[in-house]
């Protein structure tokens, strides 16, 4: 941004402690940030605390971020959405997000970040620094807007993974809602015990600690989660109480080898949890030549996520002729040979580049 | 400690993470160490790490630690209960243990603290600070013994809950053992998917890097505990079973209210979760005289706990006459009344003075 042009203007439709935070970061990015809340209270505070430069709405916004239920996102996104802007959401669940909004430039989206604070009191203009962001194009999703998104996350300081919306709700019912059930439900087992025995809570050391932490959030978010994620929660509950059942199996029966390879397992996966992203002489572009329409970019993407790998940041580079484009994506080095090779068998024309090569 | 006192000599039997961590506790007290290791080269590595100060048995020796598996700890305890020591063990699980030692100056306890790291290398002089120490003594169990086992235990910095064996183990299986064997298997069943979708180790957000962290612990010590626990924790495994069967229910037919519920209820038991200890001000004395004979101590403390009150600090005074003691107990104020109250209708004469009172 240089002192001649004038600021990319965006609109944040709910600002408590997600969409303050999107807010906040939006303007220590030099935007500015026009904001509306159905609280009154939330948005004097937002505009008290800095968090935005104007309330209401912006019809010259290019970018809308929708921080409300996700039962509520369709109708806030109307408003944007028929002004022109390109618009996303901060919504837990997906699939149902994106079928109700159903529009070329709605990218549904989701921030990993963030849930046991409240409301714009706790907004923060890091909150995301670091932290993983799902993107969830459709085929019909124009690929200028996914990358308007993608790249404004990622200037947020996120790491954006990209899903189709019902693999994102199946997979955060694995990391995030059945983790979050089976904590609350370990804490109230517990707590029972409590009752009968004062020395039991104070026996719980840090692993007990670690593990009931987010139990401690406010309950209040998770009524619309498991209405709106039902099917794929149940369904990964009905995993997890199967796999606790051969477990208790294991001990029971003191199959100590079975218990030792189970442990060992998890032990395993733990420890390889992924951290952080990789460095930039770690990512090159991989080009990829495609026809000017939608369905191009989220096919793409697909490929990727199904190869496992991951996009850290997406281009749409148009070509001086008609009808074509070129899409960029940066990609781990390690990752790109598989991509490529996926994109030729689907009859693609790839070529992989180090990182801002100018050829 | 005066120039002209000779130290305190303690034994350390076992010197891995939790003996080595004792040892190393106990010389940064002032005491004198000797240590065993049935591995040449762990007790090598603790002789160089300055964890002890000689290598071998102590005829001398006031105090043994035996920090072994559970199952050898009966044949560790036998030497040093022999030339007359007071006899105390580290592991997870007391009933079996106090059942096989049987006698009066064998004291069970139990470290709450440090199970990630591995071996001798991870010993601290400081693992203990702030920790909870369970110790179990029995109804033959020699007050004096149990006193100065409480106040070493209290001198390395850890708070001691007194428990019955039996009731330590369903404990531990609440907040210990249940907890590492359901978050193994949540981490199981994460990376189950995780071999589909490359994805969704990546969404995993800190609340499921918290939940699953004590996953990453030694999985060589579950064998013993989940052998030697086994019924504690079947039980305890099997009303998590339930209570999470329930909860399934409570997400398929919707019912929000009772989610809001239990979620609630957790969200209150986490944030309840006690931290740290009363301060000085906040704890007195309560005195109790009682016949010179064992089972007087138990019986005050199992009273204690029963009634959820916790023993801060225990002293046994004789008084000039035979036949008979003073037994102190250090505890919080506000439970001293209640307490009192039950050792009276115990038939006992208690009398409750201020922290360090003279009279």
């Amino acid at each position: 941004v240089t002192a001649n042009q004038p600021p990319r203007r965006a609109e944040v439709i709910g600002t408590g402690l997600i969409g303050g935070s999107v807010a906040a970061a939006l303007r220590r990015s030099g935007w500015h940030v026009t904001g509306s809340d159905s609280d009154a209270d939330t948005l004097e505070q937002a505009l008290t605390m800095g968090v935005l430069d104007a309330v209401g709405t912006d019809s010259e916004a290019e970018l809308a971020v929708v921080a409300v239920p996700v039962g509520s996102v369709e109708e806030a996104a109307a408003g944007p959405l028929e002004r022109g802007a390109v618009v996303t959401d901060v919504g837990s669940v997906k699939a149902p997000v994106v079928e109700a909004v159903d529009h070329p430039r709605f990218v549904g989206g989701h921030p990993m970040a963030g849930s046991e604070a409240l409301g714009v009191q706790g907004a923060r203009a890091d909150l995301f620094e670091g932290a993983t962001w799902a993107l969830t194009p459709t085929g019909t999703t124009d690929p200028e807007a996914l990358a308007l998104v993608h790249g404004v996350v990622r200037s947020l300081g996120a790491e954006v993974v990209t899903l189709a919306p019902a693999q994102h709700d199946r997979l955060v019912a694995t990391v995030s809602h059945v983790p979050h059930l089976a904590a609350a439900t370990l804490m109230g087992v517990a707590d029972e015990r409590a009752s009968e025995h004062a020395a039991l809570l104070r026996l719980a050391a840090g692993g007990f600690r670690d593990m009931t932490r987010i139990a401690a959030g406010d309950p209040g978010i998770w009524q619309d989660i498991c209405r709106d994620n039902r099917d794929a929660i149940l369904e990964v509950l009905d995993g997890y109480l199967e796999s606790l059942g051969d477990m208790r199996r294991i001990v029971a029966e003191g199959r100590s080898e079975a218990l030792l390879e189970r442990l060992g397992d998890a032990q395993l996966a733990r420890r390889s949890l992924p951290t952080g992203a990789p460095k930039p002489e770690e990512l090159v572009e991989v080009r990829i030549p495609v026809p000017d329409r939608p369905g191009e970019l989220a096919a793409v993407t697909s490929l990727a996520t199904d190869l496992g790998v991951n996009v850290y940041d997406i281009e749409v580079a148009h070509s001086a002729g008609a009808g074509g484009g070129l899409l960029i994506l940066v990609v781990a080095e390690d990752s790109a040979p598989a991509f490529a090779e996926g994109l030729t068998a689907g009859g693609r024309h790839p070529s992989v580049h180090p990182l801002g090569d100018s050829t």
